[in-house]
């Protein structure tokens, strides 16, 4: 099952909260919280302007990103974990 | 009756809950809500841009759309259950 | 008395509800409700763009719609019962 | 005293209460409350756009005009009470 | 002391409470608050539009002018009451 | 230390409460206030328009100036008081 | 770990609260909130206008920035406490 992202959202896979990457990993304050940090596995054809062009995304398939603690809502799909979240809560990509 | 929705409104018909697509279906992380997902029967025209055009609908009559649980209204046409919701609401199309 | 509604405003009759049309009606889940459908008496030239031009309305003299349950005010004319709503909150054309 | 309403505003007479046109006139369902119908006294130059220039009000001197409740507010002027209020809270003209 | 308002704000003299002008004067319903009516003695250079250029206020200096009951706020200058508010809030010119 | 405001702040040096100009201070009514005004020690680059370009400020370093109650934030830098706030605010220049 | 922000918002590093820069620093009134003054370690590529182009940052990495209390939010990362904020909520640059 493959999940098109529309408009300006974006498909990401949170990161396990264990999972150290090598440089370490941007924790919120409170690390209890779920890791703010995940992979982009697909991303919306971008938003509509106002001529009525669409505006392509920053953030690309493959890049980490991290991302606000309210980015998107979370789903089952083929029993992976993913969330659907506007690029607008994305903070930042971490490269 | 054939139902024709306005702007940026989508009809769309709600999968049933047990039904499972070959591919496993994307299920809100709690599976008891009613589905988020089921299939474009109408699209309307699109929404009005400043300039006074049309900006076409992402959707397509036939896609399978997984969309927000506060997308659209319930209504009974010809004793099936259809909901019309703005594109907007609409999170990604499953391919 | 002719009534000529301003901007994007309809003047619509609702359906008196136990007026059950060739094709069934379009039911709101709890039909108990007021019936959320009825035909278009008058339009209004339209929303005024950002550079002055109206857009014309998509709904014509005549049409059936389907409208939200929080569509205009309802008005007595020459003791008709009629409903003053903007297009916005009309949904659908039901051919 | 000439009143000259500023932008969008227009100056309004409220129609009496027992006052019937020809027509019968456009009675709230409740009837109780103040008629929300009346003559155009005064118009102003319209609402300014994007690019600074005036779209003409749609209503005229003379007009007859059906308004919302909430519309504008009372003032007395010579003895006799007036209404100000925006273009955008008149519903119809009443032909 | 000389005080030019900035934008859209217009600096208006109240009139008096007693004073009643040739005409009468526009009062409103409740006539116990102060009167919504005043001189103007200075104005804004204009509201900035979008492509930057300012578009020049309606009422000028001189102009009696009607306003809301909430336009502005009333300073002392010079030991005398006046008040800076929007152009927004100034209802109509009193010619 | 130099402080540059940002966009379309100002920085201002608020009046001490007793200082009296030569043509009388413009008071608030309720005069227990702290004094509304002050002098203009840096402005921003102005407010950037929909095409990217910056719309200059109004007011001029050195200009006296009179604002709201809400305007800004109040800092110490090398123990002076100063206030940050956006032009917005300001109400007028006083001459 | 590289971070790289997107679109309007900056990276930033609080200065330590103690460290009294030689100008001495902006300090709020109630001095004993956390200091809002620190660096720019990196900037997004700048806010998207309406025509789909970015507009630069004002904001420089290297710059010593004042921000606002509630300016973005605070992250661990590599040990060291950094902040995601907008470029709006930045005050000034202090040279």
């Amino acid at each position: 099952m493959n999940i098109k992202p529309l408009g300006d959202r974006v498909l990401v896979e949170r990161e396990a909260a264990e999972e150290k990457t090598a440089g370490g990993i941007l924790l919120p304050e409170n690390a209890k919280e779920k890791p703010q940090q995940g992979k982009v596995l697909a991303v919306g054809d971008g938003k509509v302007l106002a001529d009525g062009s669409r505006k392509e995304l920053q953030v690309k398939v493959g890049d980490t990103v991290f991302f606000t603690t309210w980015a998107g809502d979370e789903y089952k799909s083929n029993g992976q974990s993913v969330l659907l979240m506007r690029e607008e809560d994305i903070l930042a990509i971490v490269e």
